[in-house]
């Protein structure tokens, strides 16, 4: 019923996803393999980490999701496996699963860790550049076909974090940002619903532009309205019904969102 | 011997269709997923449309394809799953499968449909944004898995449809349309070889170009040179061998072509 | 344990990779597939080439890579299925594979190849300009399946092969070119470690570029600066950490590389 999930900023040209696959095959040959993300942009391990906190908690239990965006390859950076609640990861130890540890504390789920340094479960030449074949798809097929976390190396409780913003409530309401711009162009902010529970009707402050009040469906507005709603994951996000409101507020990564009660 | 296939506008950045896999394969382990397509343009029906009418009866009997170009997600538009004639599909009711019940018309073959409005076979909450994820991935998934049609809602016999056209026959001979571009930039009509029995040697009319006479593979000229042949599922395209007859002629979808004996 | 790969020239907008998966797994349905590449340039049989000889063999002994770049579809040109070593493949007889016949003549590998003109094993009806579709993924599927592959069709020694350039030593040390720029603009050439081991410490040039002596890893030097090293495959190549060596010094396939002993 688990699958393998990859994650990486490979792009599709190359055959170094699909060589993974291979590689994966050959160790756990029943593996339904599912790509999350190749495009992550080069080295962003924090677009990373976005896609993985929205996505692996969908997947089925047990799954394994392999990351590599891998700034450090070759270098000391430690690979990891994680256990993270129902979920396994693989991947460098660069702070892409930070949302993911930090979701485990909230929800008190099991977090165990271990540093894959036996070279028994990785492929038997290793290569200074592309420890996603070497290292990590090997690694994560073990790991799927059946062995047990703490075989596949020594368990460490110092995992390296990347900072992960959260929102802040002001004197005037709650002021976060946009982590995210998806395919459509819709501005996904670090603001929970959680987040918001106390505010009631709100105004959404992002650039020069306003939005009073939060629909439930793009349907509830007309085509071309800028609206804002909560995304399947629960975040507050600031779309263009059937248009892209990227392109409209030309708003970036990090542009300020600020939530104020009406 | 049957399987899934998804065709969404999601792109494949975000991890979006990556997780429907997670949640069809939670219900459906065995289940193959192809990908058709995750580049349909945002919300364009009419293009999904034509990538499943000319893909969908080469995939082995009772394969389930699930589609997500879906612009009224959210509102009362209807979830629908259907058998169509040895194919079955699952997405909204926007028309998307327009062509696919023509087909069955044509056919003679049998076309059930249902509003599949049984939410214990949907994921156990529903956001108002991903229906890809909450209600079509896991109602084709138990679809797969051996679910019958009837149980996942209730029959109808009113499906949303759009307008679909078709070629017409002219004094002067047969008037259709650019129906699509593909990856080569190659220019498909919405005009059957089927069309066009009756007319002997023909001129290709596109814009200011003509086309005299058609040839059965590109081989057959040199390339650089403008041909007009026939696809692979008997549909009249222009093509420059080994280049893009869409950047050549500057033609795009909807643009008047002309078939005229000589 | 093993599996198949599909590498094309088909984009993955129209469906066309799709259905190959449907007409295979209607015949080898436990086949699991992985995509190499959809993206190699329109009709560029050296480019699919270079994705397949860097990839093929990491997969699982056995598997079957079917390859559709394909500029004389519908003409004479040969199908062909073949054993290469370790792997098998399938394709058009217009080159596309001989870097792997290289391969397995330098290794001693035998190296079996058949015209597959037995069209029980293709679609029952054939078009003129898909042969993706009605001919190399049924191959594939029944040789996958257990077919042998002289079943398949007339043995044949005669293949096509372009012209593979190798590096050649000068008297300043040894010249070769770029062999392909991957999707982070690293400049991949076609001088392999071995072509370089009597000269000691280099310097690299390309165009106006100098880079003396090479690295391990990118991790030995900082974001932004130009290096030299060997890719995972054991291929020279010109990085910028972090960065991109194509856009920095506006290099192409082709571009001549000197490497010159210190």
């Amino acid at each position: 019923m688990s699958c393998i999930s990859l994650t990486t900023d490979f792009g599709t040209s190359d055959g170094n996803v699909g060589v993974m696959k291979g590689v994966i095959w050959g160790i756990a040959p029943d593996a339904k393999i599912a790509d999350l993300s190749h495009e992550i942009e080069p080295q962003n391990i924090r677009q990373a980490a976005w896609v993985l906190e929205r996505q692996v908690f969908y997947f089925p239990p047990d799954s394994v999701h392999i990351v590599v965006v891998d700034p450090g390859v070759g270098t000391a950076r430690r690979p990891l496996a994680a256990q993270i609640g129902p979920q396994r990861v693989v991947g460098p130890d660069n702070g892409v699963f930070t949302p993911l540890y930090l979701r485990a504390e909230r929800e008190g789920w099991p977090l165990e860790i271990v540093h894959t340094d036996r070279p028994e479960y990785w492929l038997p030449e290793i290569s200074a550049v592309f420890h996603g074949r070497d290292i990590f798809a090997p690694v994560g097929a073990h790991l799927f076909a059946g062995v047990p976390l703490e075989a596949l190396g020594t368990p460490i409780d110092d995992p390296v974090r990347i900072q992960w913003r959260r929102p802040r409530h002001t004197s005037e309401g709650v002021q976060g940002e946009v982590a995210h711009i998806d395919h459509f162009g819709n501005l996904i902010t670090n603001i929970h619903r959680d987040d918001l529970t106390d505010l009631g009707e709100v105004e959404v402050r992002l650039g020069e532009a306003r939005i009073r009040g939060l629909v439930h469906t793009f349907g509830e507005r007309q085509p071309g309205e800028l609206v804002a709603l909560f995304s399947s994951t629960g975040y507050l996000f600031v779309a263009v019904v059937n248009g892209s409101a990227a392109e409209r507020l030309g708003a970036q990564v990090g542009d300020r969102v600020e939530v104020i009660p009406l």
